[in-house]
């Protein structure tokens, strides 16, 4: 339908079912991506009745086509904000399909090569309120108070990478209050984790605090995977507390998994 | 050698040596894709004394290139049916190989860049007659009578997709006869099944008999593996009988799996 | 940055820090990929004081970016040999990262970007001597004498491929001495393996040693994994011998595993 388009896969890595994790690879990817349409489909509800929308960025930056359930506002949040949104509502430039619809084949793919030949966007459906589609679900850290660590910081583990390096939903200013050395409680394994800057700072076996690519701290093992050795997925809470400072062992307050 | 060709991959996530799956594979898609020259390799015999054929489908629609395994013929008859084939007989097209020969590369790669250059098909190797061309395994469903179930019919796992959905080689008109709600019959797992058009209609926990986005009819989990819940995988046998025809629970009669 | 690009993807496929393997993976398929810019990232050390490097490859075949830890090597010898080298050090080429550099986002990309869009390779950084480049990491072959089985050579598993066949680093020149069937000595598994020049010739359930799409040895299972069967990983020694000329059946000698 629009043989001239030039089509980037950001990723098709995506775990099933995953709304956040899309939601997130979409906005660490958007910023590297030309002006342009994007089409980002992750639908646990898909078939049902969830509405198809398109949301436009302010400033010329683009389309972005997707389901309204949460999947593209972090994206469209990174890309400037949203300027206008739209219900997929004009079945007309949708394809026939055989049986339920498989959306990103038969509604978004068609819609965006009706977009990229020059069709406005006006004509895709009807205009709804920007402040209608739903948000990006982007967890935020809490404060913790714990009998025995003391006050820190509830966050959560938002995406696993491929190789095992957890990130969390806090920068280096959220930790810095804890010092160089950080305490880590996830369920009754306690953990000390140094902030470093790269993964080749981490020692041996040890734990590091690393400020990753994308200027958030993401718990690393060196040419090893955290998510194994710490039994982390996404989702998962990390309770954040001041360590000891880096001057001394911590060997008296880890209790090592396994 | 054709620089100027755009690409695009259909799919690498066939499984290793399944014929059949990459037969589906390419019939699934090849309604979706533009004119011009298909390869596909899924080749146990890679090596062997398999012919490498290129077949013309009738109306400009495009070339298919790829091993007279059966591996073309579903998407062949796709694409409108045989007008012509040819046996990959004319070797100064092919790359010389550093030993065995690995096909994709080393024949239908070049070959294809060859016909994308201008280069007429007659020059691709020996005619052959296309009624000599292997045909695409499809299974067929067939009648069962069983001692308790009384009849019905015999069908089969075509594929499982990557969600663990598993399309059965029959569509909604097969299934009408047995009333919406289907008795499975697995081994010796009895289940219940009703016949839904969208994944999102499944209740939680219970197993549907979905319209697929393909036409046919999948068993599916409602953001599960149907594939796990029910231990099938391609090529396994479903018996299909009419069930209670949504009235009643089917608890009595339902063998719950583990 | 250089939207004309046409870029090619070779793999994502090299598992996580296996230098080597992505060596020989860029090896490979170096012939068969036009002169261009070639960006290899396979990273253990990354962020750390390794340096980001351009060689540039005699005859106008190109320019290699990647890590200075013998990850081009092998690539840069199949494409010529180093002409010449620069490391890159000119920072004002590379995106400002939001934390530690991700090297194929933040250095390798938009060097690669500038160098398309004719940038002059002298402003990639300062040059430095080819020979101080890591060398590719091959495995040499090596002689064996063995108490019982004699005088042989002790190969190394190389690669093991997607269907489970294990490339050996000697081709058939170098195992044609031990005769037309080969006595592999793995541990304490010994196994008896006729060179074969396609896989469809391997006998069911037997291993072959077949000369492979590359020209090497590979042990390989029809139709299985010659890495399941043999319990063979990328690294492993594998010994080879004179087997038993092809003429009596091997049963005595053999110990199968499992």
């Amino acid at each position: 339908m629009a043989p001239h388009v030039r089509i980037t896969d950001l990723t098709h890595g995506v775990p099933a079912f995953d709304v956040r994790a899309g939601s997130l690879a979409l906005a660490r990817a958007v910023q590297y991506v030309p002006p342009g349409i994007i089409i980002a489909v992750v639908d646990p509800g898909v078939g049902s009745t969830r509405r198809a929308i398109a949301v436009e960025v302010a400033g010329g930056r683009g389309i972005f086509l997707g389901p309204d359930n949460g999947l593209l506002g972090s994206g469209v949040a990174m890309a400037g904000g949203a300027d206008r949104a739209f219900e997929l509502s004009n079945t007309d430039l949708h394809l026939e399909a055989p049986g339920a619809t498989f959306a990103g084949r038969d509604i978004f793919a068609p819609v965006a090569a009706f977009l990229a030949n020059g069709g406005a966007i006006e004509e895709v459906g009807k205009e709804i309120d920007t402040a209608s589609v739903m948000p990006g679900l982007v967890p935020v850290p809490s404060d913790e108070k714990h009998p025995v660590h003391g006050d820190g910081m509830r966050c959560e583990v938002t995406w696993v990478d491929a190789f095992g390096n957890c990130q969390l939903n806090v920068g280096p200013d959220d930790v810095a209050p804890y010092g160089p050395v950080l305490k880590l409680v996830m369920g009754e394994d306690v953990r000390s984790a140094r902030v470093v800057s790269h993964y080749a700072e981490i020692d041996g076996g040890a734990i590091g605090a690393v400020v990753d690519s994308y200027g958030m701290i993401a718990l690393s093992v060196d040419r090893g995977s955290a998510s194994e050795t710490l039994r982390l997925q996404s989702g998962d809470a990390v309770l954040v507390f001041a360590g000891d400072g880096g001057t001394t062992t911590s060997s008296v307050t880890l209790r090592l998994g396994n």
